[in-house]
């Protein structure tokens, strides 16, 4: 018997029939005599339908306001899924976050949950009652409104969940098969990773891979639940019903590293097309530049990521280039015209036209070259690297969008992680 | 100033260019002073598409659920209107049931109010703020579950608010300007009701005027709420603001009958179109058959309203006539068959091909003769009643449908209500 909390996304419950799909998918842990929380998304769409309403009222709205109306999808997907498991003969009932309570902070719109009280959830489930809960919300604690967490928000709800019971599997269930070394539709060779470490993990989903949402992974580590990838778009009686003791057989298992036993020295290679690339030309090198160029970017909230700096011929001016979400371009460029007023002329150019290709593994702590063996596969293949930057487990180069297949693919293949 | 509770129907926030008209409405009332708490129902169509999911999952399932589904509607009705009263300046926001809380009994799907505390709101409302609630729901308060009202429970709530905060007026908008003495599509003389009794706007609204839920009414006459019937399908500024010495001069006040100075004989005519015949032919005429009928109709919560009974000429059986709602004819006749293997051997006939057409007016009390008209008005036109009912303030005969609105439009006639 194992205690198991299943997340469904709104692909998985878009529709009356996939929801039955999902019941059996649910159905066949608890035939096996496992002990289940689901949570789930708002049906594919309906987010989007509640999210253009408020932005049509008005663009900047109360944030509170805006967690009320969208809050509901979840509401209406965990109605529905405990009818369809009712029917099946299941004993579920649906939780809405404030009942539970999973209690959160007061960021509306992307708020952090604080704290599940799961006693009650716990006990219910315990007694074999399923447990339909709504995943992206919870109820702020202060003055008792519904907040939620941004979108992806229901991984991480499914994580609370599950540290919430002290469920032995948390099994995300999407439209893929599991995590892949890479993005099977740019690479066809690309395998499903059996196992891959929760540091590993966190990078590919910073990195560009939209399989789980980076909060949730974080919360995973810090818990140490075992995280699973499924997909649900298979007949239910495909997929074995959970046994701790075989986790690693279908799906991809995020876990400790010390859980994996033989490590890659590269696990994947991500890459991300929503970068925008932002150039200082001529700016006079001085001490504190840069703090004044990067002070008041992250006084906007925007978020840096590479930055690469050059001195310019003449030893007195500098070159500096940087990223930022292509989507904060424009407030990005808008803090650049304040900053230069204050700071002398210089000459600002940016392109959304870059990829930022990354390649992660956790072996790369004992092994040297990897980096080199990037730069040397891009060399060959005539890809010019505009800013490069690197942490223990992963190095990323920025390159002209271009190229991103022909150097995803190439790096795929040099690394060993084409499917023999 | 005064304390205003406005209720939107689902017709009226159908969308967002109306849901901002809605907004307009209320912004006059604001800017002329008033304190105002609002209650919505579900965007049109919203709660259908919802019960047709649950519909298709289960046709019987767990009510509870049922309702955590369908409450969502108006969740974002609320959520929508508050953004929409904040953008127009007004300071305002969305209550679900459960955070008033607005208390009900245990009845999912058709919960009674038991208990509203106004306190926080009032307090809120007195300070300016104007509050969006959510109608058709509450909380059920020993497991913390939502329930809902009932369809036209939105009304109810309306009402409900009025009392808990002490409101001088409940106006219901709605998409006709007020209570007319038949429905216009039927009479194009018919005419606007400028003031109407609690009683006499109670048998309208059970016997087939959908202007206002029954039970809405009742809680009004009990707390002596006054309820005004406007058209939300106006141009805002067209409509003078809340003046508590000038109520009647718009749409139609439903008031004790003391505040009504010149009462006429007869208000209006009401008919229902969804009632169903049931004749039982040849049943033997012994103490206590009656009760052998009805007490198991009863039971099965079948609502039977007309009845009449004839001897048989030979005096040992009876025949009986009765109507039930058309749609519960189907359970109606199943409970018959049932009584039939009981009491021996009787014919059952039924048919839903009739109308039932109702004089209201509480000035019948004290004249004589209303009936007596009735009658002779059908009987000039050849209509032959069926089966008649009748209580202190009104008189209801049962017609073959084919004759509706010639029998409507003759006794709007006889009455003198036609415009002139």
């Amino acid at each position: 018997m194992a205690v198991v909390v299943m997340k469904f996304g709104g692909t998985s419950v878009a529709n009356i029939e996939r929801i039955q799909n999902v019941a059996r998918h649910v159905k066949r842990e608890v035939d096996a005599g496992n002990k289940v929380a689901v949570v789930v998304s708002a049906m594919a769409g309906a987010t989007n339908q509640l999210v253009d309403w408020v932005r049509e009222l008005s663009p900047l709205c109360d944030a509170r306001e805006y967690d009320a109306v969208v809050a509901s999808g979840e509401q209406v997907t965990a109605g529905l899924l405990a009818i369809a498991l009712q029917s099946a003969g299941i004993t579920a009932r649906s939780w809405q976050g404030w009942q539970i309570p999973i209690r959160t902070d007061a960021t509306h719109g992307a708020a952090r949950i604080a704290e599940i009280d799961g006693g009650r959830l716990r006990a219910r489930v315990e007694q074999g009652e399923v447990a339909v809960v709504t995943g992206f919300q919870g109820i702020e604690s202060d003055h008792g409104r519904i907040a939620t967490l941004g979108r992806g928000g229901s991984d991480t709800s499914a994580v609370a969940i599950a540290v919430a019971i002290g469920a032995d599997v948390c099994d995300i269930y999407t439209d893929v098969d599991g995590v892949y070394t890479t993005d099977p539709r740019v690479v066809p060779e690309a395998q499903r990773i059996a196992r891959i470490s929760y540091e590993e993990m966190l990078e590919m989903a910073s990195l560009g891979s939209k399989v789980l949402q980076t909060r949730s992974v974080e919360l995973a580590m810090v818990y140490g639940v075992r995280l699973r990838v499924l997909s649900s778009f298979v007949d239910p009686s495909d997929l074995p019903a959970v046994d701790v003791g075989a986790l690693g057989d279908i799906g991809t298992t995020v876990c400790s590293e010390d859980e994996i036993v033989e490590t890659q020295v590269v696990s994947g290679i991500a890459f991300a097309k929503d970068e925008a690339k932002v150039t200082i030309l001529n700016i006079e090198d001085k001490p504190g530049v840069a703090a004044r160029i990067f002070g008041p970017l992250a006084e906007s909230s925007i978020n840096v990521d590479m930055i690469v700096q050059n001195v310019a011929p003449d030893g007195l001016h500098t070159d500096m280039t940087f990223t930022v979400q292509a989507a904060e371009l424009p407030r990005a460029l808008k803090v650049l015209e304040r900053v230069r007023a204050d700071l002398g002329e210089f000459e600002i150019r940016s392109s959304d036209d870059v990829v930022k290709v990354s390649v992660i593994g956790i072996g790369m702590r004992s092994h040297a070259g990897v980096a080199a063996k990037m730069f040397q596969t891009l060399s060959d293949k005539g890809i010019n690297i505009l800013a490069i930057s690197t942490s223990e487990i992963k190095v990323s180069v920025l390159i002209n969008a271009d190229y991103a297949e022909l150097a995803v693919r190439a790096l795929h293949e040099v690394y060993g992680l084409d499917a023999q």
